[in-house]
C-alpha cells in the first residue's frame, strides 16, 4: 500500500531483529522527512560500515584496522585477557574504565540447541593467545549459555595451557540491588561467592 | 569507543526520532551482522527513498509519481474527500477496505504551541479541490491540535465553499471498548454522538 520505494525501506528496517511492522513504517517515515543530506550521510554509513569494519586479526573485537586500538596500545597489559560474547561487552567493560588488560571476542556463545558449537567460536587464537598470558577472565553472560561456555573454555584452557591462570567475573548482588528484590539463583551466587571483608 | 566507521552509523541511528543511543548500537550492530548485499539493497534503499519519493501534487500523499495511485483511479469517488493529518492515516484507512473516496493529506496539525500556522499546512490545494467536491470529511486524530485544526478548517471551508458538505468521522466507544474503562472524555464524545437504532 506504501509507493514502492517506501515499502522497500520498510522491509529493509524490518530486517533488523526486534524492529516490527509498525516501527519499521514509522523510521521509514521519519528517513522520508530527514534532510537529504542527513538521509545520504545514513545511506553511505552503512555502506562504509559494511567495506571499512573488520575484526581486529587479534582479538576478534570490530575495527576499522587489522588490529584495534585496544590491541595496538603499548600501555595495556597484554598478559591478562577478558574474555567476551560480542563487541558490545568490550564497550560496556572500557565504560568502567577499569580494567587496563586486553580483551577476547568469541563472537557468540556455544549453545548445543542453536547448533553453535566451539568450531563456530573464536576459540583457536585464544588458545594461541593463552600461551603467552597470564590470566584468563571468563566474562561471558550469567545465562546458561554463557555458563556452558564459561566451563568449556575453562576444561579447554586446562588441558592446552595448564600455567595460565583461568577467572571467572564475580556473580551476586547488583549495585544498589535489595536482598528481597532478587531472585534465587543471584542470591544462590552472593552466598556462594562471598568474600571475607 | 567505537570504531569510526560504526560510531557514525550509530549517529545516523540516532536522529530517527524515538531511537535512544543504546537502541542505536544494537540497530548499527545488526547492520554489520547482515550480509553484504542486504546492507548494501539497505543503504540503496534509503536513497531511492530521498531520491524518488515524492508527494502527490493533488492530494499531498506520499508517493513515487506525480500523482498517487489513489487520486489516478478513476473507479474511485473524487468528490468524498477525507482529510489527514499524515501518509500514515491515509495506509490506516486503506487497510480497511471501507473507504472509496480520495485523500487529503495536511503534512501536519495546527499547533500555535509548536509555531505550526495554517500556512504551514496544505490548505490552499484543499480550498481549490473543495470547490469540486461534494463532501468533505475530516479526520483529524482526536487530540486537543487535531480539534483545532478540525475547526479551523470547518471555518474555512465555510466561508470560501459554502455548497459542500463538511463532516468530521465520529468519535466514541472503540471496537470492543468497555464502558468502565473509557475515560471521560471518550464517554462524553460516545453519549453526544449517539445515534438512532
Amino acid at each position: 500500500m506504501y509507493p514502492q520505494s517506501l515499502q522497500k525501506l520498510i522491509e529493509c528496517f524490518r530486517r533488523i531483529p526486534g524492529v516490527g511492522e509498525k516501527t519499521a513504517e514509522r523510521y521509514a517515515l521519519a528517513v522520508t522527512e530527514m534532510d537529504p543530506s542527513a538521509a545520504l550521510e545514513f545511506s553511505r554509513a552503512i555502506e562504509e560500515v559494511k567495506t571499512r569494519l573488520t575484526t581486529c586479526h587479534i582479538c576478534g573485537n570490530l575495527s576499522d584496522e587489522e588490529t584495534c586500538p585496544i590491541c595496538a596500545d603499548p600501555d595495556r597489559n597484554h598478559k591478562m585477557i577478558f574474555v567476551v560474547q560480542s563487541a558490545r561487552d568490550v564497550i560496556a567493560m572500557e565504560k568502567t574504565g577499569q580494567y587496563r588488560g586486553v580483551y577476547h571476542v568469541l563472537n557468540g556463545l556455544l549453545s548445543p540447541s542453536k547448533g553453535i558449537m566451539p568450531e563456530d567460536l573464536n576459540l583457536d587464537r585464544l588458545v594461541e593467545r593463552a600461551a603467552d598470558a597470564q590470566e584468563i577472565i571468563i566474562a561471558t553472560n550469567a545465562t546458561m549459555d554463557g555458563e556452558t561456555t564459561a566451563m568449556y573454555i575453562d576444561r579447554l584452557l586446562k588441558e592446552t595451557c595448564p600455567d595460565v591462570l583461568v577467572t571467572r567475573i564475580a556473580h551476586g548482588l547488583p549495585a544498589g540491588g535489595l536482598l528481597d528484590y532478587a531472585d534465587e539463583m543471584t542470591l544462590a551466587h552472593a552466598l556462594t561467592d562471598r568474600r571475607q571483608m
